[in-house]
């Protein structure tokens, strides 16, 4: 068989473009048409990303592997494919989509591999830290609708990282610390004890770690809390608050989590500063944070 | 804010597309050349999927647990990443990108999930059953090089699934059957017996076969032997060989594994037909199958 370069590149490009045909039309018969409109964008951007690397079989086959490991380490207390999503920017991108701006509403980002359903809940003003270890920080403030009316009852997730970087289902003692529930007042107001976040690096024991290091990236996130609210009629919001002034803010965050809404003050306060409610801190430093949340309309 | 849905869209485009750009370059410090670019190439094809489709929150927690299942279902037995990378064509994309046509070598296809290191050796002439069940088949053929050259020691691993459609690996007992592997004699030439092959469903119980179910997809394979052919100097062949007159072929294979090259006449022989080898199969019949395989240069 003779063939100018051409005719085998032209025939090649057939090839592999009759198999993209036959793929995409095997979803043909799907009754969901979403479900038919996912898999069928997915066959052509997969496809494509194959066909413009020319991924080799031997690549192929450590890209099993590499999913195989994620699958792995994956268990009820660890989520590995979250945490994929999050460094390739998978998660955010899905947040971006699904949440376009709306006037002034507070900003989502990434969920995080971290949330545990069912934590429990303390009362306006308490502490979420249960025996977690970090500089005692205040937070408060209010849920209010874009209209700006005061949104009573909203329930307020929060959960964050320890000062040594850890949250507590990375511990393999069962705690439940830096984690808890609260609802907003008759007033859209909140209010609780937490610690003033600190960067961590995000798991890198496992084979997402073992990728970021193969691509000389930091596994370090900025600094931050975070929240997650739900309200009837409202939008529900997933997002962080950040620390102004951190420095791993300039050095990037590693799920690319930042939004500059979402960078707040967290103001030091030396010790002995009364603290808003009478607690005795003790001879130590605390600070406070406010943060007013704005949750969108549940259909925009 | 009041702004126009024009300004929206550009402001939303803008913000999808730094958030594509920042983990982008985020691979920018990737030492190896390659990595980078397959890791960047991902990253832009997958941010285009989900800005293409608008995926949605749930969608994306769907798609999170289904990635979940597929890494729990996995095990030594069973590889659910390979079976998913071959429902979408991914395996096969990939192997079409990877062996473009050359000459009159012998045509790849998918590899599937269900080879096994270190099956055992039969003899030319030999019985791959190992005590799986089926209709005997005789199997022969030559391994040559392009030019015509006959390959001898040519090491062919062949496997392939019993009447009842399951591979061995595929029962809980440990059995091995219906594999075993080969070399080529001196004059490139192969003889064994196996099984006709008969069409089966891939594994329809995990993940994977939910999404085929959900999209009303068959999870039928087509008749066919997998064959794996290694020889010094040589391109490695990763193929099948497909049953002339199967009426799945018009149904189509669940792997779009199917190449009309490989579709092979399994001439049945009645019942007292003499074998090859003088072998003694009973008052049944058997079939008989030419194969005869051209290996590409290792480097083309």
């Amino acid at each position: 068989m003779h063939t100018t370069d051409t005719e085998t590149f032209e025939e090649q490009f057939a090839i592999e473009q009759r198999l993209v045909d036959s793929v995409v039309a095997s979803f043909d018969s799907t009754t969901d048409p979403r479900l038919k409109e996912l898999m069928q964008s997915l066959t052509r951007h997969l496809h494509a990303f194959i066909r413009e690397v020319r991924l080799s079989e031997d690549e192929w086959s450590n890209a099993i592997a590499f999913l195989t490991a994620v699958g792995n380490i994956t268990d009820d207390r660890r989520q590995e494919f979250i945490l994929l999503s999050d460094v390739l920017g998978v998660s955010m991108q899905t947040i971006a989509v699904s949440n376009p701006a709306y006037e002034d509403a507070t900003e989502s980002t990434v969920f995080g591999p971290f949330f545990v359903e069912d934590a429990p809940e303390v009362t306006l003003g308490g502490d979420i830290a249960g025996g977690a270890t970090g500089q005692p920080c205040w937070i408060e403030g209010t849920v209010t609708d874009t209209a700006g009316n005061p949104v009573p009852e909203a329930r307020i997730e929060v959960w964050q990282n320890d000062e040594d970087g850890f949250y507590d289902v990375q511990y393999s003692d069962g705690r439940v610390s830096g984690r808890a529930h609260l609802f907003s007042d008759a007033h859209g107001r909140y209010r609780f004890w937490g610690m003033t976040p600190v960067p961590y690096p995000i798991p890198s024991d496992g084979p997402v770690g073992k990728m970021l290091a193969a691509t000389n990236r930091s596994p370090m996130r900025v600094a931050h809390l975070h929240f997650m609210v739900t309200a009837d009629g409202l939008r529900t919001l997933v997002t962080h608050i950040f620390v102004a002034g951190d420095p791993q803010l300039e050095r990037g965050d590693s799920v690319f989590g930042v939004k500059d809404s979402l960078i707040k003050d967290f103001v030091e306060q030396p010790p002995g500063t009364p603290t808003p409610d009478g607690r005795h801190i003790g001879d130590r430093n605390w600070a406070r944070c406010e943060f007013d949340i704005v949750l969108a309309p549940e259909q925009i």
